[in-house]
């Protein structure tokens, strides 16, 4: 009987801590995002946001800025809200309009403030195993749900497809960083049903519909956990990269698309800004 | 009929690479080794460097600081080094001596003459695959021994064991950057020799003398390439982390310890140095 790993949980049970946390470090989180334009697909994920941040007590600031604004104003004004205290994370949409240098810009944010690992200085922190930066969102969401329904990483066997920064790369390393032996694919994999065979944990982030497919799964075992982080439509119906039920027929555990990974990504957000708040107010210890 | 890849055998083509882009460039490269008190160890390396660099054509300099220098006394000294324009390259000893903040020092270093990836900057250029930083010497000193003797990472199956952050990690990084399928073993990996079965390219990274032994070496065909990044001691003998006889009764291609990587690390710091020079004379795009 295959267990369908529902996001919602995971992050019910982490706006549960952030809320208990809020109250005892008697914090006044806050949240800026900042928005050049406004794009529907950005627009959206801030509608989520915003819920995400209400259910759990994080005030949210949207700064929206115009599409023509120059690099100099647009610096001007991102520094301000960089600097402003009462503002412990930033969320700034990306891309941005090309004439906006935006390599650039993600070195401007304050990496204390960084809440979805933009600036370098995070990223190079994840690598070296430092805990006190902010690993990218959605890769933190995936391990948040294997902790959450209790799989072991220690030792496990994780294969991991896709290699993009923002999500294969940066949970190949906090698999790694969990005592996983981990095993990185990608479109020049030669034989992926042979590397995915006998996985412990299966994460595919490729952003292909199907490309897990009955092929694949065969050689999945009941014992294994199957994630699937790809976001693709399919005859405007939104899938993952995964053939759902191939892969829930053979793997014991699958998170289904939508309402898996994405429902988990925002609130590892959240966390990161109450996490974020604790800091600034002097508890650096605080594990959410 | 097993291949015995000497590292010296790549380390001379570059080192030929590089006297030849000084004479076409006009360049007076010059590395600055910054050691703290004289431990027999780095003394026996900055030899080793100090011929490598006669060989190419590159100066050495050396700075010897008491062991006994206070931080900022450090701070002044090394930022001297760090702001000589006629200074390419700057190689600092590591570990420092307590009472040194040895975070905070390799964050001072220019990244443009961090040669040896000692700056986060760099390991974060690595991360996100931006080719203007400098790895790890040691992690693609092994890309240098596979490129010179014409092993495809395209598509590879790589397997990796060691999970450090200046080889194990890093190298595993640049297998994916050039394509091939990386496998990240470790201390706590369930079963080694499932993972290393059928790799087309197998390194040990570990610091473990005899841990690829018969009964992983078995599951290699001839078509791997085995490379032994491991440094150890039995009996006062320098041996790797392989099996020798074992893995080169299975295995294609082999690098020796000594005479493997460990031939081949000083000369990718001395390209490291002849590019930083080139990069500051106006010449960004060369490849050495």
């Amino acid at each position: 009987m295959t267990v369908i790993l529902k996001g919602a949980d995971t992050a019910s049970a982490i706006r549960n801590n952030l809320t208990e946390a809020i109250h005892a470090y008697h914090l006044t989180p806050c949240l800026a995002v900042v928005r050049v334009g406004c794009k529907d697909s950005d627009l959206a994920y801030e509608k989520g946001l915003a819920s995400t941040c209400a259910k759990t007590g994080i005030e949210l600031k949207v700064f929206e800025l115009p599409e023509t604004i120059e690099e100099t104003a647009f610096e001007d004004a991102f520094q301000k809200i960089n600097q402003d205290p009462a503002i412990h994370g930033i969320l700034l949409f990306r891309p941005l309009p090309s004439h906006l240098d935006e390599k650039r810009i993600t070195q401007l944010i304050d990496p204390s403030k960084d809440v979805d690992c933009m600036n370098p200085v995070n990223l190079a922190k994840l690598f070296m195993g430092d805990t006190d930066g902010f690993a990218p969102c959605t890769a933190e969401a995936v391990i948040r749900i294997l902790d959450h329904e209790g799989v072991s990483l220690n030792g496990a066997k994780a294969v991991v497809i896709g290699r993009s920064l923002v999500i294969g790369k940066p949970l190949s390393i906090l698999l790694l960083s969990r005592n996983a032996t981990v095993t990185c694919c990608h479109s020049r994999t030669r034989d992926l049903a042979g590397e995915c065979r006998g996985a412990d944990i299966l994460i595919s982030a490729c952003g292909a519909a199907n490309l897990v497919d009955e092929t694949i799964a065969k050689g999945l075992d009941a014992s294994c956990t199957a994630i699937d982080v790809g976001v693709n439509f399919v005859d405007g119906k939104m899938c993952g990269d995964f053939d759902f039920d191939a892969v829930s027929h053979y793997a014991g555990k699958v998170t289904p698309v939508p309402g898996g990974v994405g429902a988990v990504t925002n609130t590892v957000l959240a966390a990161h800004v109450v996490l974020a708040a604790c800091r600034m107010a002097g508890y650096p210890d605080v594990k959410l």
